[in-house]
């Protein structure tokens, strides 16, 4: 796919371009995106019902077609997201560290952009938005590649918004789409490493880990969340069951929903019953071990070994019942995705050992895994959930989207 | 390979045991590794005999065999290393960020390690030493990968560390070697993404570049570099001469070493002579385009279009004769590794325009490319130079063997 690379190069040289812009310039930039979303809404929205349209003749399931729907109120609100992130501090510039040498040269570390910026998604045509407004803000290129299901969507905001950075001077190409649905598209993009700084996907496990497997661009894992909420022997029930349902039910489709339940047989036989009760109340399928099915009050199914590494995102949970706190703990580093993970307890030394010893991006004490979110963090404007452990561990605000240059101001210094 | 595998895993379990040891143990782990180099000295040498007395007989050339040879001096050097590096600060357990959220759960972000660290390097013994100590250093689990000219020395510098950490109670796991010179052995460490949290190629450009192709472990690519120096039309070039032959000679064979010299066309009858006058008197070979060969006073030779992308880490240098600021610009983003970068200008606004508009992860005004270095700019014990934008960029500190996880300490908040 020639036509990748070449998108690619232009990319590059529009990024060259967005690194010499002032913050002003930007905001401009993302205010006249804001302005044109509103004022093209009609052609974004004939497209969208197009993309709607032909998804609904091959039978897409009903969430999806809900991801892919745009309406009037849904691109308000993407305006709005924009408007205010034109408003939120830029981190480009900052002088992150420095000092001066014992041989007389300044060095300091500036925060810059990364340069070219790739993000592969699936059927949401809002990511096409929020990531071409994160990227402008931060002074990098974006290269987009949407699922096919959402083409004319994705392109008709992309045009949008390449031509409102346009009327303030951006270069139009800091805004790309790939508009083949082609496969060899993606893995051009994957192979463009030294014209890509870095790939983020969005989206299930699948999209993720094929680019992971594939790109010899670096990645920025997201958003896969196998997350546990443990009642630890110490807990509080009446805490325990609001922190549960919260966990599952609040928002079960996202990544920081907890999937998993981990009660101690010391408490089981008290916890389990009002908590199984509360979840199936709020119409969650609950499947278990053998000794949380004999508790669950006819509730609970029984669990299969690959109930304890699946993501449901959906209204659905499962429940073991462990020994103590080294079981609890060994389950979640063995089948948790480092994501957020929970304990409720009363017990100190617990509460110490399970933020000390579970690998996640998040470890919470007495509280919801659904707090996992760049706006909860205070950080702003969220670019997504990292899972990895490099450059970004969980919400990534813009910092997520610099890098660093060392200068070093001299007067003729040579090294001994 | 499933041994490498099965090394993987028991690595991992180690890394659990290193994050919660305390500073004061792996500062002691440090030291018995520092006395047992030096106490077991005489294993060390004699299996370096072996792959010295092999390598010899194979024909390997003078520079390789003076890498991989190690005498009572560099061990000692090796040892008095790991002792200053026991008394630098750690940077695990630092509180990075933190706040009290306004529903009251206490969020704090803190360093910890990354986990399970993979070295992929060549010839040189000292690598193992070097690398053992920054992972336990920074409470990660190491895994090993030297060239196979380098093998019994590098087998016997890890037995000597395991055993020596083993001593003040740290899992010998903890340090751990692939003895499998097979190809594939390489090939099964690249693909274990999540037992492996990172893998560092230290070497020349094909072993980095192999890496960055096939690995599905995050990588972060090092000290590749083709840096320039740069003499503007407002150059003193009687600052120039001393800054080329500098960058250029003061040790030649390492990645922050110039390749190339562009030269303003303003000045470079005036510049050129003396500086290559300097430079054949060093003993560089020199290559250059047309106008650089006829100001060259017949020390320099026709270069070729690879030259230019060329990193000869040698007693060489190519040399262009540019028209100014913008094309200097546009031939160090196009040609460059994004290392090291140098201008010699008097003149204001060209030396804040090269460091703005050059890609790079250090850019000087004045001064030698010889000083990016983790020791010259203050960060103590240095894992490499990266030439990546993601997670490290230029010398990289212990900082870069650590992440971040965030710890929200609440009272039964639930999101609404």
């Amino acid at each position: 796919m020639p036509e990748v690379r070449e998108l690619a190069l232009r990319a590059r040289e529009a990024s060259r371009v967005l690194a010499g812009t002032s913050s002003a310039t930007r905001d401009q930039a993302l205010l006249a995106m804001a302005a044109a979303m509103l004022e093209r809404a009609d052609l974004i929205l004939a497209s969208n019902l197009l993309d709607m349209q032909a998804a609904r003749e091959a039978g897409t399931p009903g969430p999806l077609l809900d991801r892919l729907m745009l309406d009037e109120g849904r691109i308000a609100g993407i305006a709005a997201a924009i408007v205010a992130l034109a408003r939120e501090a830029d981190p480009i510039g900052e002088v992150v560290s420095g000092h001066r040498m014992p041989n007389g040269i300044w060095l300091t570390q500036v925060r810059v952009p990364l340069g070219v910026v790739a993000m592969i998604y699936e059927a949401r045509p809002n990511v096409t938005a929020d990531a071409a407004a994160l990227t402008v803000k931060t002074a990098n290129a974006v290269i987009l590649r949407g699922g096919s299901i959402a083409l004319r969507s994705c392109m008709a905001i992309t045009e949008v918004l390449a031509d409102a950075i346009q009327t303030v001077g951006l270069p139009r190409d800091a805004i790309q789409y790939i508009s083949s649905t082609d496969r060899a598209a993606t893995d051009e993009l994957m192979s463009l490493h030294g014209l890509i700084d870095v790939l983020i996907p969005r989206g299930g496990a699948g999209l993720i880990n094929t680019v992971v497997a594939n790109s010899k661009v670096p990645v920025i894992e997201t958003g896969v969340g196998n997350c546990h909420v443990y009642v630890h022997a110490g807990a509080d029930v009446s805490m325990a069951v609001p922190i549960v349902t919260n966990s599952k039910c609040q928002r079960p489709g996202v990544c920081n929903a907890a999937e998993s339940l981990l009660v101690d047989e010391a408490i089981a036989a008290e916890a389990l019953p009002p908590i199984v009760r509360a979840l199936a109340d709020a119409g969650v399928e609950l499947v278990g071990d053998a000794r949380a099915v004999a508790l669950g009050g006819g509730f609970v199914a029984a669990a299969t070994e690959d109930d304890w590494g699946t993501e449901y995102l959906d209204l659905k949970m499962s429940i073991k019942v462990v020994p103590g706190l080294d079981e609890a703990i060994a389950h979640i580093n063995r089948y948790g995705t480092r994501h957020s993970e929970a304990i409720v307890t009363g017990d100190y030394e617990a509460a110490k050992r399970f933020v000390d010893e579970v690998d996640a991006a998040a470890v919470y004490v007495n509280a919801s895994t659904r707090f996992t979110d760049g706006g909860e963090f205070g950080l702003g404007a969220e670019i997504g959930i990292s899972t990895q452990k490099l450059h970004a561990r969980g919400p990534m605000g813009l910092v997520a989207l610099t890098s660093t240059k060392f200068i070093g101001m001299g007067s003729g210094q040579v090294r001994a």
